[in-house]
C-alpha cells in the first residue's frame, strides 16, 4: 500500500534542488577523477619535439591532430548540432530538443573520456590516461549513444533522468565497446553496432519500461511546425554533410580514411533517393513528409558504419543506400504505429527506425563484406591492415572475421537491451521530475518560455509599468 | 485542336507515381552504371601501401584526401546548407527550398561522377573511372550548377521537373567542362564560367520557356516572412563563410590553394560593403532590404571563380569584389524587375544578378588577369604550375591563354542557352505535375504541412478523439 | 544654447546618406591603401615553388596552409554565423543582430590585415604587408573584438555607428596587441586578453557614454522571442563547437595545437554543467533560462584564451570551466540589472558576463599558469616553445613571463576603457542616425521588414492588383 502510493504519486516536474545537485556533483566528481587519471598524451604533451626525435618524425604535420582533427570538428558539429537541431521538430520542444541535448554531451563526453580511457587507452607505465584528439572523436562517438536513446524519449522525460540516463550509458558503452572491438576484434570504425544498434535499443527498452498508456494527452503538441520542420532540417543537413567524416573520423590513416569518406557520401546519396520515392507513393497525391526526410534520408550514414572503411565498392555503397532509405520510411509509416500500439513502444523522433534497424542492416553488411574479402582485391597488406589482421590476430582469416562481426552485433543487442531494463527501471523511480501525461513535448515544464512574438503589446502601452520577465533581460 | 488540349490541360500537380517511378528508376540505373563503371582510385584503394611504395610517398599525409578533405566538407556544406537555405526565403516554400535542394542535389552529385568520370577520370587501362576526393568534389561542383537553375525556378515546378532537369543538366555540364577545360586548355578552378555562367543562363533559359503570364496569382505567397528570411541567412552565410574553399578545393597543392582562398576571402568582404551602400541608396529613409543582403554579398565569390589561383593581387580581388557588389544590387533593384516585364523571364531568386552577371564578370577578370601574367610576377616555374603551361600547351603564352579563356566564356554562355531552351521545351510537357499558376510558391501542393503553432488547440480539449495529421507521428 | 540644441535635437535614424557614403568611402580607402601596401607572402605567393626548394621544404602539405585552414574556417564560423545568430536573439532585432554583424566584420576584417599588418608583418626588405593564411586568421580575430563591443550596443545604436566604432576599434585592436604579444611579450593565443577583455570594456565603456535613461521606453520589444531563441542557439552551438579552433587557430604547429583544442574542449564542457545547474536553481520550479544557455555556456573558452596552449592539465581546464559557468551565469542574474540600475551601463547581451569577467579570470589564469610552469613539466625544449623563450627572451623565467602576462590584462583594460571613452563621445555627435528610445531594438528602423506570414490575404484576393512590396520582388 505505502509501496503502492510511492509508485504513483502525482508528477512534479520541479527540478531546482535535483538538477543543481547532479550537475554539482557530477561535475566536480569529473574534476576529481580527471585530476587523478587523465593527462595528455605524447602528442599533446609538450615533450612532442622529444618524442618527435625519438621517433624519426620529420615534420609537425605528422602529429595525429593534422590527420584527424577536421573529421573531429565535424563529429562534433553532429553531436551537437546535428542531433540538437533534428530534435527541435516538435512545435514546442525545441528548447528542451537542442537544450537537454547539449547538457547530457556536454556531461557525456567528460565521462566517456574516462571511461573509454580505462578500457582503451590507460598507460601501463604510471596507470593513467593519456588523451589526444583520437580520445576526444571517441568520446564524442560514445556520446552519440546517449543521444540516439534520448531521441526515443524526447520530450518525456525530465532533465535529471537524462543526465541518469548518461551515467549509465555511458560505462554500458566502454563496456560493450570494448568487447566488441578489443576482445572480439571486431572492425566497426563508424559505430553501425556500438553505436548505432546500441543505442536505438537502450533507448527502445527504457522507452518501453517508461511507457505512458495516457500519452495522448499530450497529442495536441506531439507534432510539428512550419519552423520547427526547418529547424529540424539544419540537424539533418549538418548529420548528412558530415556522416563521411564520422565513419571516417578513426579509420586508418590514408586510403582507410579516404575510402570510408566516399562509402559513405554515395550511400548517404542513395537514401535520399529512396525515402522521397516511398514519402511520396505512402501519401495522398504523392505529398511528401517532412518526417521523413529528416530522417530516413540518412539511414545509408548509420548503414555504412562498420563497412565504410571496407572494399564494399561504390555501387556495394549506393546499394546499401538505396534498401536503408527505404526500410527506414517504411519503418515510419508501419513499424512506429505498430510499435506503439501492440509493443507499447513510444519512440517520439522513430530512433527504431533511423539507427536500430539501418545499425542491424550495416551490422550484417559489415559482416559478409569483411567475410568475403579476399586478398585479389585488397592486396596482401591492404588486408592485413584493414583488418588490423597483426599480432596474435595475424592468423585470423576474412570469414572468420565475419563470424567475429556477426558475433558483435549479439553484444551490442545485448547490452543495449539488458543495460536499457535496468536503467528503464531506475528511471521509473518517482523521484526524477518528470512530467506529467499532459505536459510531455511542452517546453513550459523545464524552461521560461517567452511569450509570443505576435503578442507583442502594441506601442501605446510602453509607457506603463510592465513587471513582466523582459524586464529582467534589458 | 487534340494537341490544343494536350498543350492546354488543367495542371494537376500529383506526382504520386510520377515522382516515386523517377526516383527508383533513376537511383537503380545509378547502381547499374557504378556496378559497370565505377571503381576506387590508387589514392582510396587499399592497394595504397603498395602504391605509396612504388611512387616512393613517405606519408600517409600525402594522400591527396589530406589537402582537399577540410575544402570539400565546406564545398559539400555550401551545395546542402548554403543553397538550400538560401532557398527557405519564401514564406511559405520552405520547406520546397531546401527539400527540393536536397533531393536533386543527391541524384545530381551520383549522376555527375558518371559523366565527369567518363570525361575526365577514365581510366584507359580498364576502361573503368576512378574515384578519389577530387572526383567527389568535382562532383558537388557539378551540382551547383544544377542548383543555380533551379534559383530561376523556385517556387514553380515540381520535383519531378527538377529531376528531368538535373538528369540533362549534369551531361551538358559535363560536356561544357571538358570542352572548356581540356579542349581548350582553360583554367576554371572556382567555376565562373563553368558552374556560375552556365548554370544561371540554363536556369534562366528554361524560365523563359515556362513563362506563366499569370503568376501574379500567387503573388500573395512570393515574398519572404520575418523568420523564412533569417533562415535564408543561414545559406547566405554559410555560403559566404566557405566560398573560399570552394574557390581553392580543386586549385593546385599549395601556394594555389591558399592564394585562391585569401583572394576570395578578401573580394566577399568588398562585395558587402558595397551591397549595404546600394542597398541603403536605393530606399526610402535607407532602409536596408534583406534580398539583396542575402545574395549580393555572394557576388564577389562568384567572381573571383576564375581568377583566384592567379596572381591577381589582393587589392585586385577588392576591386572585382567592390564592382560586383554594385552589378548585384543593382540588378535586383532594376534588371530583374525589366526582365520579368518586358522580357518575360521570372527570375525567383535573381540568379542573374547573382550568377550570371558576376559570373560573366569573372570569366571577363580571368581573361585578363591570365592575359597580362608574366615571369616577372609569377616566376617562371610559377606561371607553368599555375596555367599548367605543360606538355603539348609548353608553347602556350599568357596573352593566348587570354584569349581562350574568352573563348572558354562563350562556350559556358552557349551551353547554358541552348541547352535551357531544349530542356525547357521537354518541361514544358504537360505530364510532370507542375503547379498551378495561383498554388505556385506553395508547399501545400507537395508537402504535408503542419498546421501552424498558433493554431494548437487549447488544454482543454485534449481527451476528445483527434484524429488530425499528428495522431500518426506519435 | 546653440550647443545645448545640437546636442539634443530629436533623433533621426535616416541614414540614407551617411551609411553609403561611409560603405563606399571606407571601401575604396581599403583598396587604395591595399594597392599601396599589402602582398602575398611567401606561401601563397607564386614563387612557393621556388621558396620550398630554396628551404629544403620536401612536401606542398608543410605550407603553412594545411596546418591552419581547417582551424581558420572554423573560426570564421564563428565570426559570422556564431557572432551573428547569438545577436538573433531579440524577437525583432534579428536582421539588424545578424546583418550588422555581417557588415562590420567584412569591413573589419579588411582593416584589420593593413592595421595588423602594420605592426606584425611588415617586410622590412620592401616597406609592404606580406599576407598568409595566419594573417586572415588574426584579422578575424581582430574583428571579434569589435562584434563583442557591438553585443553590449545591441539594438540601440545605427549602422554608421557601428562602423565608426570598428575604425576606431581595429586601429585600438592592433596597437593594444601590439603591445601585449610584441612589447611585452606575451602569450594569448586565443586572446583572453587581447580580444575578450579589450572587446568587451571597449562595448561597455561605450555604452556608459551612450545611456538611454529612457530605453524602457522600448522594453516591449528588449525580449527574445520562441523562434528568435532557437536561432540564437545556432550562434551558441557554433560557437561553442569550434572555440577549440579558435584558441588553437594560431598557436604553435604540433602540440601547441594539439593541446590547445583539447584543454578548450573540456573547459566548454564543464561550463555548460555550471550553468544549467546555476540557471536552474535561480529560478522558481527549477525553470531554465535560455539567455544562460546561449551565453554562459560559452564563459569556459574566453576563459581558456590564454592558458590553453600551456600544460594547464586536463583537470585544470575542468575547473576553469567549473568557476567560469558559475560566475557568468551569476553575472546575468545578479551584476546585468546591477550594472543598469546604479552603473548606468545598458549591456544588450551581457557581454560583460560571457566576455569580460571570464576574459579577466583567463588572464589570471594564463599568469597563474605561466609562473608555475617548470622544465620538469614541459621538458627543457617544450618550456622554451612553449613560451618563445628564444632570442632576446632567452633568458626569461617563468616567473617573469607570469609578471608580464598580469601586465599584459593591464594593457587591455586600459585601451578598452580609454579607447572606448573616447570613441564613445565621438558617437554621441548627433549626426549618426541612431534610433529614438522607443524605437530601439526595432529592426523597422533600418530594415525593409516583410509583414508576418500570419498576414497572408487569403486566397480569394488574389486576383485584385496588389500594389505591395511583395511586387518588386517577383
Amino acid at each position: 500500500m505505502q509501496l503502492q502510493r510511492f509508485w504513483c504519486r502525482a508528477k512534479n516536474p520541479d527540478v531546482r534542488i535535483s538538477l543543481p545537485v547532479v550537475c554539482f556533483v557530477w561535475q566536480i566528481a569529473m574534476i576529481i577523477l580527471f585530476g587523478v587519471f587523465v593527462r595528455y598524451d605524447e602528442e599533446s604533451d609538450a615533450h612532442w619535439s622529444e618524442h618527435k626525435r625519438e621517433k624519426n618524425i620529420t615534420s609537425d604535420i605528422e602529429n595525429d591532430f593534422y590527420y584527424r582533427y577536421p573529421s573531429f570538428q565535424d563529429v562534433h558539429v553532429m553531436i551537437f548540432v546535428g542531433f540538437g537541431f533534428l530534435m527541435t521538430f516538435l512545435k514546442r520542444y525545441s528548447f528542451g530538443g537542442v537544450g537537454f541535448n547539449f547538457l547530457i554531451a556536454a556531461f557525456g563526453l567528460q565521462w566517456a573520456l574516462l571511461m573509454q580511457g580505462w578500457f582503451h587507452a590507460l598507460d601501463p607505465a604510471d596507470g593513467q590516461i593519456k588523451i589526444g584528439i583520437e580520445n576526444i572523436i571517441n568520446a564524442d562517438f560514445c556520446v552519440a549513444g546517449c543521444l540516439i536513446a534520448y531521441g526515443a524519449l524526447l520530450g518525456k522525460v525530465s532533465p535529471v533522468q537524462l543526465m541518469v540516463l548518461t551515467l549509465f550509458g555511458i560505462p554500458l558503452f566502454a563496456v560493450e565497446e570494448y568487447i566488441i572491438l578489443h576482445v572480439l576484434h571486431v572492425r566497426d570504425a563508424g559505430g553501425s553496432m556500438v553505436i548505432h544498434t546500441f543505442g536505438a535499443y537502450y533507448g527502445l527498452t527504457i522507452s518501453w519500461i517508461l511507457y505512458r498508456p495516457k500519452l495522448d494527452q499530450s497529442k495536441r503538441l506531439n507534432g510539428s511546425g512550419y519552423h520547427s520542420d526547418v529547424f529540424a532540417m539544419i540537424g539533418t543537413l549538418f548529420l548528412w554533410m558530415f556522416w563521411p567524416s564520422f565513419n571516417s573520423a578513426i579509420s586508418d590513416h590514408g586510403d582507410g580514411q579516404h575510402r570510408a569518406a566516399i562509402n559513405t557520401y554515395l550511400a548517404l546519396a542513395s537514401s535520399v533517393l529512396t525515402t522521397f520515392a516511398i514519402s511520396s507513393l505512402s501519401a495522398k497525391r504523392g505529398k511528401l513528409d517532412m518526417v521523413h526526410i529528416q530522417n530516413a534520408t540518412l539511414a545509408g550514414g548509420v548503414a555504412m558504419g562498420t563497412a565504410a572503411e571496407f572494399m564494399i565498392t561504390p555501387y556495394g555503397s549506393l546499394i546499401v543506400g538505396f534498401c536503408c532509405g527505404i526500410i527506414s520510411t517504411f519503418g515510419y509509416l508501419v513499424i512506429t504505429p505498430f510499435m506503439e500500439k501492440y509493443m507499447k513502444i513510444q519512440d517520439t523522433c522513430g530512433v527504431h527506425n533511423l539507427h536500430a534497424m539501418p545499425g542491424v542492416l550495416g551490422a550484417v553488411v559489415g559482416a559478409i563484406t569483411a567475410a568475403t574479402a579476399s586478398e585479389s582485391v585488397y592486396g596482401h597488406e591492404g588486408l592485413v591492415n584493414t583488418f588490423d589482421f597483426k599480432g596474435k590476430y595475424a592468423e585470423r582469416t576474412p570469414a572468420t572475421q565475419g563470424g567475429f562481426q556477426a558475433a558483435g552485433l549479439c553484444v551490442a543487442l545485448a547490452f543495449g537491451i539488458v543495460g536499457g531494463a535496468i536503467v528503464g527501471f531506475i528511471l521509473r523511480l518517482p523521484v526524477w521530475g518528470d512530467p506529467s501525461d499532459d505536459n510531455c513535448f511542452d517546453d513550459e515544464v523545464y524552461w521560461e518560455v517567452p511569450e509570443d512574438e505576435e503578442s507583442i503589446p502594441p506601442i501605446l502601452e510602453y509607457n506603463s509599468h510592465m513587471v513582466g520577465k523582459y524586464a529582467d533581460r534589458m
